[in-house]
């Protein structure tokens, strides 16, 4: 040990090269002759700084569904209960770091898979990443959830109807597709491919579609049951 | 306001709709008659919550020049303190985000737009994220700072000369280059544009390298100077 000491000591200036080899010396005590095994700061550690597991929680559904109603509703009730989230939201990032991307079958593709990237660094950061995109083809959504270890990904699905979704035409972007000034708009001419197997379904009971609230509970309620609300 | 919440009970089908305008029921107490103005998790309430704020820290330097063994002790030391941190390590991108990008100039510019954009978003957070990439260029950097607002891109520069960088030659890049086997090699066959006035420079003192942890506790003070590791 007292060589290996020595030998970094007369080579000070391959410190950091030495310690890329995950062997490094403390100087910030004033015991400059301890040497520890470098342990980079990993995600349990995070999931432990924050008391919870990362994870991403991926809302696909029809334009005007309520996945940003809920994805708002969601993180506002995991803040209320001191655990961090972040939201993903596709349109917002069309405009940093999707913008150089159009609306394509390709573009698309990449648009899912750059938000699928992203998210899967910000679970592994320790958050709950909330996305919060259309993503109408299946095969984009599982090749996200096949990003992800460890089954953490939680894919809710706005199960709404058409009809109301397109009643609502929040944006107004059904009367802009059904008059053709807006081509290949998912849902009128250009395929929403529903989830086979999602961990969540949220839809209409009776004709009547829950509050914001009460969606998010069902969604809180996923992740405490599963464990994501706590660290182990 | 009585006649609104009629109104919304009989539109109950369309409450997520009504959630978009910022203004919803609650369902979570037994009180459904409540209203209350929308508020978004918003930065502000993330950096309450995680006592720090976020920004982010962009290592540039050579290859070899130790921004990854920075990066690692800089995490590790912020972790100590309870700070929530997130390294964006350029070489690791590469194999996610940024694996259908190239080394030719504007898939490099790319790679950093888009490293620059989620780090942006980590920012957002309320993280403390840590950019490490060679980013030769200049103008590639300053879009990135110019996407942070308010101060929040802290440039570190390691400058360290290319002889003590090719001498370590940690991952046998240099040799590689030197014999022609890379081409573009920044430092040898393609240009490293150091910074004119970042926040931080990491450089030798007579001729020796500060250990990892005496460089990651100079841009640990940085950001306590600054007020980053408190909220307020």
């Amino acid at each position: 040990m007292c060589s290996v000491l020595s030998n970094i000591i007369n080579q000070s200036s391959k410190l950091s090269e030495v310690s890329e080899e995950k062997f490094v010396m403390s100087t910030l005590s004033n015991s400059t002759n301890i040497f520890w095994q470098e342990s980079p700061v990993g995600k349990l550690d995070r999931q432990k700084l924050l008391n919870q597991k990362g994870c991403v929680v991926w809302i696909t559904g029809l334009s005007g569904s309520g996945k940003s109603t809920l994805a708002c509703s969601l993180s506002r009730e995991l803040h209320s209960r001191g655990k961090l989230s972040y939201i993903l939201d596709g349109d917002n990032l069309r405009h940093g770091l999707n913008k150089n991307l159009g609306f394509k079958q390709e573009d698309r593709t990449e648009n899912i898979r750059r938000v699928g990237e992203v998210a899967k660094l910000f679970a592994d950061a320790g958050l709950i990443c909330i996305a919060s995109l259309i993503s109408p083809y299946r095969k984009d959504r599982d090749a996200c959830r096949a990003m992800l270890p460890d089954a953490n990904f939680i894919e809710v699905f706005m199960n709404m109807p058409l009809e109301l979704c397109e009643a609502r035409d929040t944006k107004g972007l059904y009367k802009l597709a059904r008059s053709g000034k807006i081509k290949g708009f998912t849902g009128i001419d250009d395929p929403y491919e529903p989830p086979l197997s999602c961990e969540i379904e949220i839809q209409q009971k009776d004709g009547v579609c829950a509050a914001p609230g009460a969606m998010a509970g069902q969604v809180v309620s996923y992740l405490e049951e599963k464990g994501y609300l706590q660290c182990q």
